[in-house]
């Protein structure tokens, strides 16, 4: 918008932007980049600000957690990372004490089956411009780029409810405008020293620095050290703890203790690489390590903080990723609970942004995303102080958070998104609302392929709807009577279903080429807020998609069959076969309720279905 | 080469060769790129010429068999096939009589595990412009592209055992000049009309013609036809047979009949989209049929023929693919063969032309490649009059051929590398000379990862020995007898391992950026010819690499347990704990020959293996 003519003689007080877009997201890291693939996938514009001028190269965060693995299936982003990355499957425990010289305690599965239930049990190391790599690539594909050397500077209020965000854009020499863009959000994924946080009132962080510090090195080993090809926990008694992390290219990550929380904070100027290769051969005698080749060196000072508030009263600018909580490396949580902070936010701005459901919705972020950085830094100071009293504790430790460290442990309390279970005879098994889908393998009706059933609905920003049905004939009076409801002119879902087709079809999604592939059509035929879907025990025989009601129909593409590993039993804890039951997940994955029913009680739970959806807009 | 100054004077008879290669290959279809990114990889030079402007878009052979998936998935280059393609899982017999009207037979898994036992047991349908696109970019990551514009004229024999092959070379004005490459080798991968055929002697096709002809026709159906996703075979006592195939991007590939084998041959010119949808709607009644696109049409009359050599007298010029061989569309071998036909001769060449191997390994391309094509066109004259047969005789010849459709059931005749079994007590169960490996699931010693064993160890034109030993402790004498005959000077594969490694040392392998992620030198820690790996039943606590032999402790990225599925049961059917079992498998996945030994008897085994490899050159 440049000065037009009207306007001169006055003088000029309000801010010219020099752009507008729907959401600024400042910093192109882990959190920066999944929010703006998710957002941009959605169709919201976006401005993607970064300062550095290049991606991450080396170093940094490297862990990806099975939950993120799952994720990034999802998102259909994963192949090359899982092709190229470090797949650890194994931990591996040593200690040397006064009376007894180095020696493997212990080695077991990282993510055991029976404690974890993760579809991929492993830890995928890659560097973290490996990651920064395949979502970059996504956002190019989809037209949109990061705009690097542009420093954030400052967030306003500007006209009608929006926020003028300033940045520093740098040119090639080195010389810098100011500009401004015109949004209606603002999200800072800033990293720990967030500048977008400063905006947020109330927003600093909370809690404690400590005296533990580390020395990170990246490097090609050559040792005869045995466990190089697992995760492995040291500790001797003599120069303190040691991790050692398989990484990609050959390389092993070891993070190596330079003073322990109750100590003496370690001088900084200790730090060195050579200081800590040192005390690495120190700890590891009697093997021999020499180092080919370094790749990365870092430190840090383990600190475990959480920002008061990760949102502003307005609900117009968010913190995501290490600008809400830091804690240490050691469990490779930190870029995994950022994305996840991302993914919690994008689907709830998508929905609020184009109208479809109340700005209420974005509080839920903030509680449920604070809630689980506070699990994480309680987790972590248990952890580390662990890692610190030995092998005993430490396993135990990891027995007791396995789950959560997976990723896939991570839960949210119960709000408007996640509502207790509705129907008698509730087992202790199956799903949780709050808590994440449990993988399982079903089989697609359409065209008999074996499928995983958390995976196979695109994210498309809409919630899903499983129909779990053990016997279909017995059910189709129920199927008939909630299906009836859900269509017809009076249901919340129906108005707002149609209220979002004509806003996906004014601002469409963002597809790429590749897209044409997924034939995202399917999912979203009968509602773009919601995917209709069915799981089974009936056989393929026993039925034609021609018996199901109209909308099941037209979601021919999610009918499955029940057939491979007891979804419903996984899922529901058991059905009779004169109950139906019914999941509603959320778009990031999370169940938000879910209910069982007599077949004949249809209308009931159509009710409960509409009910649910009481946060959308209509 | 320029004419130079001391040759004036002279009457210029030779050829002046405008570059020169040690592999030309003539088409860059799937059997050509399929052979260049072979060659490439092992670092043999080639030119690769194409008459054609651009790559194939749309349509021709689109149906990628179980054994394709797993070569492609051992060549890293499968991940976007799978992800976008369409996984045809089962297939579906639809029939009308004059009694009566159009109904289903029977519906059933495609590649049944009991029959095939393919780890990716679906045919994946992408159109050849997508398996070319694949093959292009892994070939461009290693520095080589595709010479288009480029048409075959002729072959002729040029100073000291080369070969002069003449192509025109077009440019963008249609102006063409001739240019001549010369080589060490020409293969021919140039589709059924050939020309480089016509410079092997007695080389014509043999066979017939019929009168079958088959119109077919990509689009996207609208229908209520409820089998759209599965592979359909129709037959109608009115119209003849259909034969429908789920296609990517929503698409469905129709095969109609045109006429049958007994019948006349269809007039050319009634071939056309609108005859076929005719005919195809007529068929398929009462179901509703309307084409919302067509993306693409072709007609063919079903030949079988096989050329009589696919190899000239002195193993210069060979043909592969569908210049060797040609049949009907119906059961989707042909992309898949002429690859295997390229897979087949590649690593020959490369052992050949690098002097690692006597020229007489060339002899067994045609005598292996051209009794699989002729199994192929047995098969497929069967296969075609089945089809008209009706669902029984179909549904009969499926399950008798049906590891032959699926490519895991190719197998070669015993010869110079596939010798018969050494070793008593051998049991019917178990790998066989000839065949393929049996895919199954071992866990990595040295990182607990599980791996399919038949994708581990990657492709570098190297052959496999795999040491079968139920019990690591009581086989320590087998493994230290035949690694120390193996490692001594006078064995024939020390001997060669040497002199191949430096030939690669001075003609290197053809890396692409991502093979660092593979760590491609841990395969080749103790030769270049021979990557050595161990399955064991022992328990991971009980042995420590450190326990072996230097050779397999220097293989330690291929020391397996046998702790998912039995491997060494599938593989060797059963062992004692006193036995030894060991695996020689060819560079493209055929077993070479197998044995099995007392642990005592660890010399025998050792002077078995080296005399297996007595084609080599010492």
């Amino acid at each position: 918008m440049a000065p037009s003519a009207h306007r001169e003689g006055f003088t000029q007080t309000q801010t010219i932007p020099d752009a507008s877009t729907t959401v600024v997201i400042v910093g192109a890291g882990p959190a920066g980049l999944m929010l703006a693939v998710n957002l941009t996938r959605f169709g919201i514009p976006i401005v993607l600000l970064d300062d550095r001028p290049t991606k991450t190269s080396t170093g940094k965060a490297d862990g990806i957690q099975p939950k993120t693995i799952e994720t990034l299936k999802q998102l259909r982003l994963a192949d090359s990372l899982v092709r190229d990355g470090v797949r650890v499957y194994d931990i591996s425990f040593w200690d040397s004490t006064t009376t007894h010289p180095l020696r493997r305690k212990g080695r077991q599965l990282h993510y055991p089956d029976h404690l974890v239930g993760a579809s991929d049990p492993y830890i995928l190391l890659a560097h973290q411009g490996m990651l920064e790599d395949v979502l970059i690539s996504d956002l190019e594909a989809r037209g949109v780029s990061v705009q690097r050397n542009s420093a954030f500077v400052s967030s306003s209020r500007g006209p009608e409810g929006t926020v003028d965000v300033m940045y520093e854009d740098r040119d090639h020499q080195g010389t810098s405008v100011k500009r401004v863009v015109r949004a209606e959000y603002l999200v800072g994924c800033d990293g720990a020293r967030s500048r977008v946080r400063e905006f947020i009132p109330d927003a600093g962080l909370v809690g404690e620095m400590t005296n533990a510090s580390w020395g990170v090195l990246d490097g090609v080993i050559e040792t005869d050290f045995p466990d190089l090809w697992s995760k492995v926990a040291v500790r001797t008694h003599t120069v303190g703890s040691i991790l050692w992390i398989p990484r990609e290219r050959n390389m092993t990550r070891l993070y190596v203790e330079l003073s322990a929380t109750a100590g003496e904070r370690v001088d900084k100027g200790k730090a060195t690489p050579e200081y800590v290769m040192a005390r690495a051969k120190e700890a590891m005698k009697p093997f021999r390590m020499e180092w080919k080749s370094i790749e990365w060196f870092g430190n840090y000072v383990v600190g475990q903080r959480v920002a008061r508030h990760f949102a502003d009263p307005d609900l117009q600018v968010f913190i995501a990723g290490d600008a809400g909580h830091c804690h240490s490396a050691l469990a490779a949580q930190g870029a995994n609970t950022s994305m996840h902070d991302s993914f919690n936010l994008a689907w709830k701005l998508n929905l609020v942004s184009r109208g479809l459901a109340s700005r209420s919705l974005l509080d839920t972020y903030e509680s449920e995303r604070r809630k689980i950085a506070n699990d994480l830094i309680a987790f972590d100071a248990e952890h580390c102080a662990a890692f610190e009293a030995g092998d005993a504790q430490l396993a135990k430790n990891f027995d007791d958070n396995i789950r959560f460290i997976a990723g896939v442990g991570a839960e949210y309390g119960s709000g408007i998104l996640t509502q207790s279970t509705s129907g008698d005879n509730n087992t202790s098994r199956g799903l949780r609302p709050g808590a994440l889908v449990i993988p399982s393998k079903v089989t697609r009706y359409i065209d008999a392929n074996p499928v995983d059933i958390q995976l196979d609905i695109p994210i498309l920003g809409q919630f899903r709807m499983y129909f779990m049905v053990p016997d279909v004939a017995h059910a189709g009076v129920f199927l008939d009577a909630v299906c009836a409801v859900l269509v017809s002119q009076q249901s919340r879902i129906s108005t707002v279903s149609r209220l979002a087709r004509a806003s996906y079809e004014s601002h469409s999604r963002g597809w790429s080429k590749g897209d044409a592939y997924l034939v995202p059509e399917r999912y979203t035929a009968v509602s773009d807020i919601l995917t209709m879907a069915m799981v089974t025990a009936s056989k393929r025989d026993k039925f034609e998609l021609a018996d199901l009601p109209l909308v099941l129909q037209r979601s021919r593409w999610t009918v499955y069959l029940d057939d491979v590993d007891r979804c419903i039993d996984k899922w529901m804890g058991g059905l009779s076969p004169t109950q139906a039951g019914i999941v509603l997940v959320r778009p990031d994955g999370y169940i938000g309720a879910l209910g069982r029913w007599d077949v004949t009680e249809g209308l009931k739970a159509a009710q409960w279905v509409d009910e649910y959806f009481s946060f959308l807009s209509s």
